[in-house]
This record gives C-alpha cells, structure tokens and sequence, in this order.
C-alpha cells in the first residue's frame, strides 16, 4: 500500500461516489494534496475562483465542511486492512489493474475501486459488454439474459452488471455456467452482500471473476449510489445492452450513461404486451439503440468488423509481446497439457501469489490460457493456424492481424498492460 | 359501363397482373388503343423500340402472343355481367372511387380493380394503414393484430390487409368488432373465396367496408399473384406496420414495396426467442421500419403533427364543401338523430342505391356520419367544440386547422374526391 492509496482511501469516505468537484480537486492537486487541503479546510484559492464560475457554482464551504468532518472520522488504514482481511484490494488510476477506459468520465472517475475476485479487472474489461435490466424481470427476460451471458461469454466477451435479483443476477448467472469471468458492480462496499439471496452467486463470481465496487467496505446501497453507480458498469464496457426495462428503470440509466460516453447500445425487444418491456421498445423507437436479439448481434454491434463477428475468433486479444513482465513469466509458467493450480505456478513463475492469481485472470481474458478441472492450461490453438509445436508456446501466439491490441479497442490513450 | 371500362376489363384477362409493359402500353396509347394493338398483333414501332432500349429488353413478340392469346378469349361484357350479379363494381383510373394514391405504382398501377362491398374505397383509404404479419402468427401476433385493427378504426383510420389465415384475418376482425370500414386486398377474383374458411369473414367485410381485387373474377390465387397484390397493399395506404414475421416471409415484401414508394414503415416487436419475429425484428434492426407497440403509435407515425395523435381528433378528415355533388346530398339527407337507412336515405336524396351506399361509406370513413343500431345518423360534434344547432349540420362541420383535405395526405397530386 503506498500513501497514493491511503489517500485515495481516505477520500473516499470524505466524499460522496461521484463527487465531481472533489473529482477535480484531486485531479489538480493530487489525492494528497486534495486531502491536505480538506484537513486544514482550505481550498486552494484559484480552485475555488474556477468552481465559482461553474454554471451552476456549488455551495463550496458546505461542501468542503462534509468533506472534513468524514475525513476526521476516515481510517484509511483500517479500511485496507479490513479489505485485506475479507479477500479484497484497492486499485487506483495508474494500478496495473486499473481500466483506463473509466478515464473517460472525466471528474466523475471513481477515486479507486475496490475489487475482490481472482480475475483481472483490467484484462476482464478488454472485451466486456454489460448486460443490464429490471429487478423484476419477466421469465422471458431472466431466460433471454442468462442466454446472453453464456453466449458472450463462449466467444470470450466478459459480461459486467451490477448484482441485483432480474436481468444482473441472471446474465452472471450464464457467464459463470459457462465458465467465465464476470464482473458483478455493486452499489455498496464489496463486503457487503446486497441483496443478501445472493450470497452464493457473489461468492461464485468472485472465484471466477471480480465483484468491485467504489464504495469504502461496509457502506450500504442507497438510491442514489445505485444511479451513480451505473456509469461504472457503462464506462467499463464497450457497449450496453438492455434486456428488459420498463419505461422507469434504472436500467435505462445505465444506457443514458452509455450514450453519454458514446458507447454503443443495444436493446433487446420483447412482447409489446409486456410493461418490462416498454423501455426497451422506447430506445428503439426514439433510434437511441440498436435492436438486439442475440449475443452475436451484440458482438457484432461491439466488436470489430471481420473480426469478431467473421471468424469467431477465439485467439488471443493482445500480442505476448506486450505482456507486462510478471505476466510473461507466469504465462511461460503455466502447463500445455494437463493442468496447474496457481501455487504451483507462482513457485514456477518466481511471482507472489496475488500477482500470480491476477495475472492468471488476465492471461484466461486475454486467451491465451483456460481454466480446467485439472487447474489452468494453455489455451488450445485455432485450428485454422497449423498446430504449433509445444516451445512455440514461447514465441507469440498466432494473433490474426492486429498485434497493437490497442487497434480493435475504443477506448482511446489505453495502454492495455500499464506500468506493471 | 364505359368503352374504357370494357377495354380494361379485356385487358385485366390479357395481361398478368402488375405487368409492366401493359402498364407502359394503356399509359402511352390508352387502354382501347391497347386492345387494338393486341388484338391485331402489333405494337406501335415507337413503343417496340422504346421498350427495346429497356436495360432487360422484353421478349415482346412473346408478350404480344400471350396477350392476343388470352385477349381473343376474353369476354369482358360477361365479366362485368357477373360481376354486376355478384353485386362487384370494376373501378378504373378515373372512376370517383379510384384511389389516386395507387399512381404512385406508375406503370405497374393495376389496369382497374373489382370492389365488391358498401364501402367507397377512395373515401376508406384517405387515412388508412396496412397491417400485415404471418399467416402462420403465434397467439401473440394474432392478439397484437386485432388490438391494432380496433385501436386504429376506433381512431378514425381505416385498415388495410390481406385476406390471409393469421394476422390478416385477426386485424380485419377488429376493425368488424370495432364496427368500421375494412379493405380486404385479395390476390384472387373477389367472387373467390381464398382461403375458403374465410367466407364469413369477407361477407362481414363486404357488408361493413369493401373486398377488392384487380384480378377478374373467377381467377384463382397463386403465389406469384400473392406477391404482385402486396404492391397495393403498401400503395393504398398511407403507412404499413408488420405485426409477425419470420424472415422469409411475404409480409416483408409488402414492407419492401412500402419502402419503395416511400410510404411510412412500422415493425412490431416480439419476444427474440419467437421466429415468427424475427422478420420484425430485422427490420428494426436495419433501420429500416420504426418500432410500433400499439396503434397510436403507428398514426403518430402515419398521421399529421399535432392533429391526429395530439387532439386524437374525430372531426372529418374533409372539408364539406369539397364533397361531390350527390354525396352532399346524401349527407343532408342523413338525420342528425335516431338514424335512417341507405333505402330511405337514397329516396330523400333523390340519388340512386348504389351510389348511396357507396356515398355512405365515404361520409363514414371521412368522419361526418356514423352506423349505429338503428341505422345511419350524422357523427356527434367533438365536445372541444361549442354545441352547434342541429341547422349548422348544413354548414361545413367544424375541421380544426386543415380546411384543404390534401394537406395532411402523403399522396401527392390527390384531388381527393375525383370528378364526380
């Protein structure tokens, strides 16, 4: 943990998620500067002349003074420690696992988030597509969402929602049978189980992929949190698609979110006849989305042109080459055959254990390795390559045409592997 | 009957329906000019070559053949005899039922249709919409398609279909229920019951609208017949909405011409997993037809600004004084309570049976005059509008805005209400 994070920790109990003028204080001074100032109660003057000019100019004292009295209370330390101690950690813009994609909402990025899971949230993101819809979805809506979490998941698309009963239950529900990572954003602190029925599939999705969230531990959901916790599952994903919404759902939120962050957006119709339906049908007739009837037509929708769509293609996103260090030595670590658990391989591969696991979650997004009952492996190669002898597992595998893994992502200033 | 009613009813026998090249020759030479090309085999040099320079130049000395062929067994005399028995009328471009709209086929414009029923087919399509789905629809599309024919006839809108098992005749159904005109577009002479279980069906369609054709009577369906009639479905109506289809199907040919001619296209969602709307869903999925759950929905689209979805306005769609002559007096005759029937209405007009029926229709369908149990009786005014004195139904009723009836009709060059 280095002072960046307590820092970061700390702000995010002084402010509320999505704060964005405390996004823009931090984004001018520092985390540690932003947390200097909230303790002596003093904004930096020319800060606050700029604020004063905003449209609207917020109550900046009454701001600063909720600021100071939640940060006296914060304990940053503890909440790290208390994260350490449930399974979770705290990743912060510039972490190896930090989803540079979320840059793009501006102020309004989350100071850091919190993730527990053995999965790599950045790797997990690459090619993620969330899939989000009514608390009360119909059977017909449930069935249509955990069709699109198996479906995306087989052609290696990592499925975000948030975890709620409906439509984000049943789409991690999909992913997870079909053997996945997924990626379950909450409303209230990664400890916390919200709603408390699905303990089991949280508990699921962590050993399989990540459940993160914004919120310091032990913070509970609210309405609002929930609102401003749907730009997160917007802007971790390439494209949004609603499978069923009625006409005031806050899975319409979501896709506001995604339009806002000119992501693409989908959505599923369904029944005129039935209300859970009716804000699907409304996007498609106002042309704010994309009529969506299966997860091809999504991958489709977000994916890149006689790639992801024509060939199916399974083979590696990213080129070995731009593997982060760590990453390389736990992929030369991992078995062609049979199968190794992850102690094993951070013995063979020479890294700690918790970078070992992360890697291994990035290494299965990225394709280049799978999950069996015997433990993790090297991905089978395509067949429409010529069967590679067992060293060319060294060499680069096979990747089609783009080597820049930058190329076929919309997410623009991403450097894929960070300083890691 | 005219000499031009005869030679088109002779060639209605010579020439398929919706061929071109007829429609070419009675355009450039008139269709008694046509017969006498026909009957002595030989076309007009001009014409040959002109139609010699087509980008698929014609067998024309093939056509010529067939058409003298079936020419010289026609007998249009007894077509029209047996229709005249039947109680069916042969309109043709002209006629003051002829609905202009139909030019917009150019020289596929059928030569002249057969209308058997008490309804004006002019008057009925002015504010009409085709609904068109799967013979084979699901309960879903058969639901959906008679709740749009009683949602669109209780607003004013006569419906356009089909006389097709599944969304034809559910949509038809409606608009009875909803006791409306309905036009019932066949691809079969209208004394042919196709399919034959539907006889009940086009008896109440002929007592309360019009079944029509422009095939000759006696002329049996067949595939190729079901595709040409599609055209005047999209033709004679202002917009079409597809209820089910799968994606083979013929309604998304009645779709294609409805976007060739430029008129409005809706496509009603259906659950992803049903096939039968998978064609709908194609459909919005290229953009190509705006998504339609319910019947207001689709006369927003077809219908005028403010006027028809905004007041949801009954007020007739024409002015008074642009009425024809006998249909004035028919509508003076019309008490303005109880109600009076067509036999007592043509005696105090002092206007023939027929014409009386017909003119009947059109006032209905043009919202001035409406059926009830004891017979026809003038339309209640809106409540909007002060209470008028039962005198001022001599005056021009109350029509908000648009006193010129062609200003809220897509069909240009309309003057609506014809010669007579």
């Amino acid at each position: 943990m280095t002072a960046e994070h307590g820092a970061r920790a700390a702000l995010m109990r002084a402010a509320d998620v999505g704060d964005i003028i405390m996004g823009r204080l931090v984004a001018q001074y520092g985390a540690q500067g932003a947390v200097e100032a909230v303790r002596a109660r003093a904004l930096p003057p020319e800060f606050a002349a700029k604020e004063a000019q905003q449209e609207r100019p917020p109550d900046l004292t009454a701001r600063l003074n909720a600021w100071h009295v939640r940060l006296s209370a914060a304990n940053p330390e503890a909440d790290i420690e208390a994260g350490a101690v449930s399974g979770a950690r705290l990743i912060i813009p510039g972490s190896p696992e930090w989803p540079t994609q979320l840059d793009h909402l501006g102020p309004s990025r989350p100071l850091g988030l919190w993730v527990h899971g053995t999965a790599d949230l950045r790797f997990s993101c690459l090619k993620s597509v969330a899939v989000v819809g009514a608390r009360a979805a119909t059977a017909y809506g449930a069935h249509v969402a955990a069709e699109f979490g198996v479906g995306l998941s087989e052609s290696g698309w990592t499925v975000v929602s948030g975890g709620a009963f409906g439509v984000d239950g049943a789409v991690h529900r999909g992913a997870l049978v079909a053997d996945s990572p997924t990626v379950v954003v909450l409303a209230c602190g990664v400890d916390v189980c919200y709603p408390s029925s699905h303990d089991t599939l949280f508990a699921a999705a962590r050993k399989q992929g990540v459940v993160i969230s914004e919120c310091p531990p032990g913070v509970h959901p609210t309405r609002a949190r929930f609102l401003i916790r749907n730009r997160l599952i917007a802007a971790l994903s390439r494209g949004t698609v609603v499978v069923e919404a009625a006409l005031r759902s806050g899975a319409l939120n979501t896709a506001a979110h995604a339009l806002s962050l000119h992501r693409h957006l989908g959505a599923v119709p369904g029944p005129v006849t039935s209300a859970q339906s009716a804000g699907c049908h409304r996007l498609l007739r106002d042309r704010k989305a994309i009529c969506i009837t299966s997860p091809e037509e999504m991958i489709d929708l977000v994916g890149v042109l006689g790639d992801d769509l024509a060939s199916q293609s399974r083979a590696p996103a990213v080129a070995r080459d731009k593997l982060s260090e760590p990453t390389r030595r736990v992929l030369d670590a991992v078995p062609a055959r049979g199968g190794a658990g992850p102690a094993s391989i951070a013995v063979a591969a020479g890294v700690g254990m918790d970078a070992t696991i992360s890697a291994l979650g990035g290494l299965a997004a990225a394709g280049y390795i799978e999950r069996t009952a015997n433990g993790w492996r090297l991905r089978k190669q395509l067949t429409a390559y010529p069967k590679a002898p067992e060293s060319a597992v060294l060499d680069p595998p096979p990747t089609p045409e783009h080597t820049d893994p930058t190329q076929d992502l919309p997410f623009p200033d991403d450097n894929l592997f960070g300083p890691g």
